[in-house]
């Protein structure tokens, strides 16, 4: 912050009042983004690329450990690519950027600025990919990707936004099959070891699914408010785009098939659903194996002799086995206080004169406010153990949240007094007929936020028409 | 490669014969790019942005130990900002990408596709800095710009490309002039330690200088067909986009000053100059420190008993101290021999039946084709020993060649003679009158590449005007 005329960070709205207003408030007084110029679009201050950074770190090893390779396609399209498969260009016309000038002169051809790079693989790979030794082929991409959105909010709808795109081809559907779910484990790993977010794992519905897919699968999220956030999502191309751009191989008989493909992205959208899972009514809490600070030292009474220099070794100390950083500048402890809860740092550590008599400091913890007196000598062991624990307990609380905002439904009735009494997931059994789903969503606001792969065995009447259902869906209202 | 139909990989053309039909060859061949639709762009495919990647770390990490910190801004520049600084908009205004439409709807304001990101950081700068107490701000960026350029060329000048972009604010001019002198000394470190390239440091003429900045420090190498490439620049802004964008701040007596600005880059550029520096007719050669992989294990009559097994021992051997692969696919050897030599990578580590028997492998060194025989035991200190010396051996052998294509010169005679005879850079003294420079470049087709900080001190007279002159500039053809 650094404001000279602001000597404490300003409060936030509390998220009871107006939970929009409080998310705002949150983003940009934790310093993680600055509005620009153009409508929509966001600049990812330094704390909010740093979780990015970790996130994408953490991911990006998985993604190489699972086999793939990074490579960058250029970030425009040419109109006619785009136009080769049929339901992807229009899931995506209406919402892309055109370029129409280079330079001063008109082009030929418009430009569409990827919304997301499924013909520039495909017709990449159209042009490697020969005979059954050359697959699979499995590829992902760092980038940043525009789409057109009409009303947008930092890191959960923006006309541009980071992410990954990992595009793949296989021999088989059941190659392609295996994939796709891999990475979505892939993503739920991430999301629940690494961000504390508790995940849904599942199948779209058919309206749902992405534009060019045989299917989507997806992980959700329950935010605080009771509505829910995809997470991530991995799709089973079939050979939709492989048709299209006559990407074939020929088969160990000598025969020409097509491949079959996959596709899969998180963005930084992660960082909304972290907000919106921990966060509270004095800021962000950020679990510590995503922060870019663990331990914060907060130096009491440092204009007094040896405070700052015990300080700072306790930071190199510390240094071994967190993410430690200390606040030595003028400003009062108070205020530094404040600023690091805002930041959701997951503990502070104070040290002052009278610590240093005793030889202790005292931990803070964010999670849960609870303050503890620790001799410095055992730092190295309670430390990471009290991060290991805030991880843990953010991750439990997230996920008591959840189940207390799922309610089982058998009736239309229950659904719609499900979500006015107790916004959240609503569980109902439903008939795969798209009518209902339009239906359930026109009247609720609900969509069909995924079929869970763990199935309660069971047979049903579906929620909105009374046909027979085999198919229990996750219903919310979504981001 | 993997092409059914592909035995050997095909050879390259000569560079003695055609330098740039060998660079284009290299960069295809050895697996670097694709060409994709739109005009100019490239396809990174996965060796090439495994180098990228390589380097991106190296870099972030004394990018980070230097104090700065990421961020990211917005692609799209809004035409009403990018006007804001004069010689900014009037230097990059003809080679910008245009954005006129959103969805189906035309906008009331044409976007930039961001050229490098200035009045972005400016416009942020402005909003975020108030008092001394918040000087210096030290950030950075990793992104893709475009540039809508003519002619282009893989790595060395296309429609988009990926870089860092440092932007910083300080208090005084010389605060910032010592910021564009570090970040200067940081890309040279990065160019003689890590990519065995020699380069010279001086500052660019005011012709040549980034628009808008007081001046641009840049590093300069030379290319093994004599042409010289600008590897890395570092700019000082002075106060100009400060004052156009209202940068200011309070100092200690409460006066408002304007902020003294920075910015400097580097680009995926590094990797054409990593092709021309090293690379000759077999292909590329990646120096070990930068190299993907460091060791590529052949097995030789893998069919036989034994073979296979021991060669995935070695690999696990050699992993514990260098980055190091197999190809244990069908092809012969041979042919593997000739992909990894087009790849560049640094050894290569032969076993067969015989040498199993002996303890013993044959490493082969990419740089000089220099082949050993080593005792399985003695891997550990004689690999990383050879990755060394390969590493230095690349390092001098390109500053032989630079220094070999380097001529002083006192008349224009001289100079003219010298572009003849022995392409390369000309050190001759400069007036610093710009007819002098533009002259010289259209008599000679060479650019000033840089007035070099190390000036031999002495007068002289101007080699074009014979004036009296007290600059030493290096003179070249250049890319």
């Amino acid at each position: 912050m650094g404001k000279k005329d602001k000597q404490f960070v300003e409060k936030v709205t509390a998220m009871e009042e107006d939970f929009a207003q409080w998310y705002t408030d949150v983003v940009k007084q934790a310093d993680l983004v600055d509005y620009a110029s153009v409508r929509g679009s966001m600049i990812i201050r330094p704390y909010g690329y740093a979780i990015w950074e970790n996130i994408r770190d953490v991911l990006d090893k998985k993604i190489k450990d699972t086999g793939h390779q990074n490579m960058y396609f250029p970030l425009f399209i040419p109109e006619s690519l785009l136009q080769k498969e049929k339901d992807h260009i229009e899931g995506f016309a209406p919402e892309v950027a055109w370029v129409t000038h280079g330079g001063s002169e008109e082009l030929q051809e418009r430009l569409v600025v990827r919304p997301t790079s499924e013909v520039l693989f495909a017709e990449h790979y159209s042009k490697i990919i020969h005979s059954y030794r050359d697959l699979p082929k499995l590829y992902n991409q760092w980038s940043n990707v525009v789409r057109w959105e009409k009303t947008t909010r930092p890191f959960l709808r923006s006309l541009e936004f980071l992410w990954q795109e990992g595009h793949t081809c296989h021999a088989t559907e059941q190659d392609a099959a295996e994939e796709t779910r891999k990475m979505l484990d892939v993503y739920a790993t991430v999301c629940e070891d690494f961000l504390a977010i508790p995940v849904i794992k599942g199948r779209k519905t058919e309206k749902e699914k992405f534009a060019g897919a045989n299917y989507t699968l997806t992980i959700e999220s329950l935010m605080h408010d009771g509505k829910a956030l995809q997470t991530g999502t991995s799709h089973h191309l079939g050979t939709g785009f492989a048709e299209a751009f006559d990407i074939t191989y020929s088969d160990e008989n000598g025969n020409q098939q097509y491949v079959h493909q996959t596709s899969w992205g998180i963005t930084t959208r992660l960082i909304g659903a972290l907000i919106m899972v921990h966060g509270d009514n004095r800021g962000l809490v950020v679990p510590p194996r995503v922060a870019p600070t663990q331990v914060m030292i907060v130096p009491i009474a440092q204009h007094k002799e040896g405070v700052l220099e015990r300080a700072y070794e306790l930071k190199g100390q510390v240094a071994e086995f967190a993410r430690v950083d200390i606040d030595a500048s003028d400003k009062m402890p108070g205020w530094k206080f404040n600023e690091y809860e805002m930041k959701g740092i997951p503990l502070r550590l104070e040290v002052g004169p009278k610590d240093i008599e005793k030889n202790q400091v005292v931990l803070v913890r964010r999670d849960t406010g609870e303050k503890s007196f620790v001799a410095m000598d055992e730092l190295s062991t309670i430390i990471p153990a009290l991060l290991e624990d805030i991880q843990q307990t953010l991750y439990d609380r997230a996920l008591a949240h959840r189940e207390e905002k799922t309610t089982n439904v058998t009736t239309f009735a229950e659904f719609k007094q499900a979500l006015e009494q107790n916004p959240g997931f609503v569980e109902a059994m439903w008939c795969e007929d798209k009518a209902c789903e339009e239906n359930i969503k026109e009247e609720t606001g609900a969509t069909s936020r995924c079929i869970p792969f763990e199935q309660e065995n069971r047979a049903g009447h579906c929620v909105c028409c009374g046909k027979e259902a085999t198919q229990l869906v996750y219903w919310a209202k979504a981001y």
